[in-house]
């Protein structure tokens, strides 16, 4: 069993899925007294028999800390159980570990500071076991005193703790964006490995031939930052014209081997109305200028 | 000027576009007698400074190498140039490095076998300034004593000079594999620059955030490839409704911020199928499923 240690911060963590687990036993590892909560209660007990507290009620869970981490499935569950224990939360930091929309942050970080709350923000950048070690990265937006103040014990769930900004939403913003790279990749991977599958491949040969275009592309992305930031889009790699007539024969080869051919039709639609749009000759990041027009709006 | 090795295989490079004038320089740099052949000639002055013979006709150029690389920007300029010189061909080896199908490299290989050259279809997973460094890997498929007799020469393009088997169609299925994942990534990246942007954020700050998910994610991948190969997908890191869940929240962020939402609400439409057949607590490994089901076709 850790041993608790006097002078560290007491913390609650309300919420015990796959991630909540994690991050309760990166608090206990460290020697946090921690108190834990959740609606299925079985989930506390390999926690408890670490040393964690379980909390009788939700009220009681929230008193016992002065960090009080939550991490439940929406933002839904998040107001269902803290609304009716708001008071409780007068002079604590409410650091919430949900995933949601910028907007979503904001609305709560209202509510909690009509409690008398500070209200971080926050995201994990790493799946649970990934907690507590040097893989993972946790973002945080809100008031600084409160992030300076607990930013120690914040650090026993990942090294790299990164304050983003006072606006509630930034967490959420850069969650979503770092998401949808990653849901790229899956999908990217997912192709190629049903294309190869069609064509009777073992798609686990692909791995490092992805992992290399991975790295190629990762090493573009701060040029291409620079590009959306100057406004001009020279091609440094290859034209959009070159990645248009590769997309088409990704789509050809989807269709000839009879697999699903609807993410590079669609993402060749996306390319063709950059290159409608005069841009042919220049690099990816010209795109920008797509995922910026409203869905539905044309030039 | 670089000096000729006379024990250097003599090698043609065709194409003097970006990637080709990379080609001929790294043969350059290794001491291989190096002709040259443009259709705008003025390219090739830059190589014939460094040592490069630039052909008079297209049928000079092929005659003057026992390794013939041609890297155009389609197929259809490959067999405009060289259809006309076939016969010039005869014993010698052909590497095409253009981009195409696998249907495309199949019919060339039969061109080029009726005209008694042997024939590597070759891919490149580098962007031009890295050919010639440990960053390029190039692929190859075909005739393995073809690839086996060359592949010296042919490291001077790249330390890794993988073969990847006998049918020619290998390479242009793993190049189209590799290069969904890179536009994956290129489209996620560029989606998140657009929120942050219509966020007022600088998207240089999402630079190392992304680097990390894309760390993450890549992690993941050998495990996924097994998993497709297992037919069964336990989730180890998120389950599909999680993943559902934050897809619905890039959504509506993209769209509160009047940005385009449709590759959002495409992926997420790809995910709420693989839900509705059930998979929501599986990880997104299961979405293989979505990917081989034909275009259209529902379960
Ligand atoms: N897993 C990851 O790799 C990962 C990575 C980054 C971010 N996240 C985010 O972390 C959050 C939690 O993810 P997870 O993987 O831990 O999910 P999970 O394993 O599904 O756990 C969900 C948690 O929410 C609780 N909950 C849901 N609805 C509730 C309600 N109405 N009332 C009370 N409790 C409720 C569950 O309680 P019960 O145990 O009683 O069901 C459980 O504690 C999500 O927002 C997710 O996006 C996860
Ligand atoms: N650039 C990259 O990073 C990269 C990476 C991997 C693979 N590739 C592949 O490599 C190939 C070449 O790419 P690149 O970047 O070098 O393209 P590029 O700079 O646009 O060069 C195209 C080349 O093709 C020639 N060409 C096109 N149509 C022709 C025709 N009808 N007759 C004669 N010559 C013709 C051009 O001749 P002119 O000079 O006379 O126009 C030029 O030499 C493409 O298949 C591409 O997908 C490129």
């Amino acid at each position: 069993m850790t041993q608790h240690n006097a002078d560290r911060t007491p913390v609650t963590v309300i919420g015990l899925g796959l991630m909540g687990q994690a991050l309760a036993g990166a608090f206990l590892r460290d020697g946090h007294p921690t108190t834990v909560w959740n609606r299925t209660a079985a989930k506390a007990e390999p926690l408890v028999a670490r040393g964690a507290t379980l909390a009788d009620s939700i009220g009681d869970a929230v008193a016992a800390g002065e960090l009080v981490v939550v991490c439940l499935t929406d933002y839904d569950a998040v107001h269902k159980l803290l609304d009716p224990v708001g008071e409780a939360l007068d002079g604590r930091v409410l650091v919430n570990l949900t995933s949601g929309t910028s907007a979503q942050a904001r609305e709560t970080a209202e509510w909690a500071a009509r409690h008398g709350s500070a209200y971080l923000d926050g995201v994990i950048l790493a799946a649970a076991p990934g907690i507590g070690t040097a893989d993972a990265i946790l973002v945080y937006s809100g008031p600084r005193p409160a992030f300076d103040l607990h930013e120690p014990t914040l650090r026993s769930l990942a090294a790299a703790t990164t304050y983003l900004g006072e606006d509630h939403g930034l967490s959420a913003l850069h969650d979503m964006a770092v998401l949808g790279v990653m849901w790229g990749i899956l999908n990217g991977f997912l192709q190629g490995a049903a294309l190869l599958g069609a064509a009777g491949v073992d798609p686990a040969g692909l791995v490092p031939l992805v992992r290399q275009g991975i790295g190629i592309v990762t090493d573009w992305l701060p040029g291409y930052a620079q590009q959306i930031d100057e406004g001009s889009y020279p091609a440094l790699d290859a034209t959009l014209d070159t990645h248009r007539a590769a997309m088409e024969h990704l789509a050809r080869e989807s269709e000839s081997l009879g697999v699903n051919a609807e993410l590079p039709r669609f993402i060749q639609a996306l390319a063709d109305r950059a290159v409608a749009d005069g841009r042919g000759g220049d690099g990816y990041a010209a795109m920008i200028e797509q995922f910026r027009r409203p869905s539905g709006a044309r030039p």
